[in-house]
């Protein structure tokens, strides 16, 4: 019983939402069409972009919206709810169209990531699934994007289930870390359900339970001979682990015809038993023996040990990961942009005394483009939907606070990135592989200049507003 | 399909673990008896206790562990498990026995908090369930309870589903706020399936959805008059939110014979705001109507703003809660602490150079010894687990690093800690209501000396060891 409801997270959503609902419901404002935009506005980290994720899921849940009896009957205990609001729910049909910026894409702060069309009363049940789903899984995508980049081309695994927010904090950031780049997960159960590569060898308790290191090592040889990770850190890495990891490697490994996959360090100096550890290795010859490093590392600690010559050929990363511990919220909001009157687009503004959190109104698309010649993105500028970019001609991009910042662009290319993924509750879009959007992401990423990569005050990427938008906004202001 | 999945997450571990328990059930140790020990180092926060919580859905996961002919064959892929484990697992009986501190109890580093006793094949299996449970659920009961100290017996409203680390994160998030002292949730869902108060009003897109604000106010209010709570910060809050609220009463709440709930305000300078709308409201002949405060709040905010006498009559509270933003991470672990031979406890530790890392050998009890003159915790000992105190004699402890700190009690009532919660498998533990929980975990709180409840350098609250385990780790340590 408790396991059917937690099947069913229609109701996950804020309690106002409904209030709201039942408002727009009572008020005649049922079946008027809204534009929500979802976006966000500051980088995690400081850095230069962010990797959007999540959308899987929030197809899922979309797909998925229900209320069950129980959810009514629920709702009816408040006593604040009309009854056919009530009876709306329970025969629910999900009606809006929805756009969004395909997963794996580097996104930057004020563009709309996804936008909902579609009843008030309808679009604004959605917003909770729809931030909570993007913010978590688009937080750890980036932050699995930094610690990859940090590893320059080392495969870093996603280790931290045990200290994740929660079970979807484990599962579902174990598949937003592969977005990112990691090359596979500890968590055995993302492996299964999204194919998210799993790989595990030994804890410590592996080695106390014999009745010494060496014992264990072999004991393990003999079992798992082909892919055999020894952890040496139980008690000594080097007078102990490092040389009994050897002899087995010597007297179990080799015999069977097989290569020691490698060693796995997880405390102390990472940097010098490392170091000391290679040159173990390499005297008795298994130069080819891997060394794995996982101690509370993250992006800065992975730069700082490799720049010291640390010696190190994959990355076990937990807790920082798993939480975007430096970081661990995305401030996605979900906004209202539009709403329509006798089938015509009405935009709606939020003002705020904060310029930078003053919304962009309307109906939008956001366009990237990129220059021919080097491939790399140039800009990206939000449009209204109807607007095109004429690739043919010189196109003029200018900064939307500082105008008489500008400059024109000649010889690129400009993409759309919102796709449709809803027409009229139905859902259009085809979900790529997870292995194909890890791909696309690192496509993408190559796309950004240097000066945008940078873990600490990069060049902030230009998202600038179309003229039409930006006259648009500044009627709306006056 | 995918949502029958998602139900059973017995395969939500390190893949280690299976690894390992496979190699238990090669190498003969399948039906060895063992001991593991969940405890963690380090207060969040740098706080003087964290608070237990998550034990509701660990049972949860031991009653429900089994294994599908799905996982069965998913790891029948992997090419590297013995047939015959494969067997066990389709034929999981669980037949652990299971200790734990109770939910909203005040816990410290060092002190088991869970103590699992089973053969090596299972329990090293629960190993991530239990940390990522507990980790997460005690992490936000904990910073729940710093925020709500520090908003001084107003109530705290947890809003923070929508940047939560995934629905989980939300849902469980809101479970543990209210543990820790929450008076609700945002969160409907929490509210259907925990009883956590659900309480919400409106966003700033129902005053968009208006041609104005003050008819958007009156409309909710016309909806909603034994509950009006307006958030008058969609434009400006003491030139137009405050006053447009103001009518709205007088218009529409006191003609229907009620009296206004209060007014919410999102941005802006809280401290500033509150102490004019305060008087606005105080003027207008509201001194009854309540008002929130809900921007990007924590403990430190909440602790200023009021020494700054902002007139704020409760508080929601989102991103900083939900994902514990300071110190996303709660660091607990779970380590082998004794093995069985021949019936006989043979207690193992982990050596570490880092002193701090060395853990406590053998099969524990934990005792919270009160002072029975002023009713308030003294010290916790861990003991061998059938060792007694003795509260009618005078009990000596020591501090177990500087031994010559010592101290002896007298007039005291020790109270074992640990629990039993699993008995060879089966639930022997009655849970409380959500609710008694909750008032368990003020109460306990209330018996810590302000000195521990500090939040910033708290005084370091005792965990010393009996004579007896001292003793037996120093033993080994030799």
């Amino acid at each position: 019983m408790k396991d059917e409801k937690r099947n069913n997270l229609s109701m996950l959503m804020d309690f106002y939402e409904l209030t709201m609902a039942n408002g727009y419901f009572c008020c005649g404002f049922k079946d008027k069409i809204t534009y929500f935009d979802m976006f966000f506005r500051k980088i995690p980290d400081n850095g230069g972009f962010a990797i959007m994720a999540g959308l899987e899921q929030v197809i899922d849940h979309l797909n998925n919206l229900s209320f069950s009896d129980e959810d009514i009957e629920y709702l009816r205990t408040k006593k604040i709810f009309n009854e056919e609001f009530l009876n709306y729910l329970k025969n629910f049909k999900f009606e809006c169209d929805v756009w969004a910026i395909p997963e794996g894409t580097p996104i930057f702060p004020g563009e709309p990531i996804v936008i909902v069309r579609g009843p008030a009363v309808q679009a604004q049940l959605l917003e909770t699934m729809i931030l909570l789903t993007i913010n978590h899984q688009s937080l750890i995508a980036t932050k699995s994007n930094r610690i990859v980049r940090a590893a320059q081309g080392r495969p870093v695994m996603e280790f931290g289930s045990r200290r994740a927010q929660g079970p979807d904090g484990a599962i579902l950031g174990a598949r937003a870390s592969y977005i990112g780049g990691c090359t596979g997960t500890a968590c055995a159960i993302s492996d299964r359900e999204f194919d998210v590569p799993a790989l595990g060898t030994m804890a410590h308790s592996w080695i106390q339970m014999f009745p010494t290191e060496l014992e264990a090592f072999k004991c393990y040889a003999e079992l798992y001979p082909s892919n055999c990770v020894l952890l040496v850190d139980t008690y000594n890495v080097l007078k102990s682990g490092v040389p009994n990891a050897i002899r087995t490697f010597n007297e179990v490994i080799v015999p069977k015809g097989f290569r020691p996959a490698g060693i796995r360090i997880d405390s102390g100096d990472i940097t010098y038993l490392s170091i000391k550890a290679r040159k173990m290795l390499d005297d008795a010859g298994f130069p080819d023996c891997k060394i794995v490093a996982s101690n509370s590392l993250d992006e800065y600690i992975i730069r700082d040990i490799l720049m010291q010559g640390a010696k190190v050929d994959s990355f076990g990363v937990g807790e920082r990961l798993i939480t975007s511990r430096s970081e661990p919220v995305f401030g996605g909001v979900y906004k209202l942009s539009a709403v329509e009157e006798n089938g015509k687009i009405i935009p709606k503004i939020k003002i705020s005394e904060n310029v930078e959190k003053i919304t962009n109104p309307g109906f939008k698309q956001v366009w990237r483009l990129f220059d021919n010649e080097s491939g790399k993105a140039i800009a990206d500028v939000i449009t209204l939907y109807n607007e095109n970019i004429d690739e043919t001609r010189p196109y003029e991009i200018f900064d939307p606070e500082h105008i008489w910042k500008h400059k024109t662009l000649t010889n690129f290319t400009a993409k759309k990135l919102l796709v449709r993924i809803f027409e009229r509750g139905k859902c259009v879009y085809k979900l790529p592989k997870l292995k194909d959007i890890r791909n696309y992401c690192k496509e993408q990423v190559g796309t950004l200049w240097d000066e945008v990569l940078r873990f600490e005050n990069p060049h902030k990427y230009y998202v600038d507003l179309s003229r039409p938008l930006w006259e648009l906004k500044q009627e709306m202001l006056k």
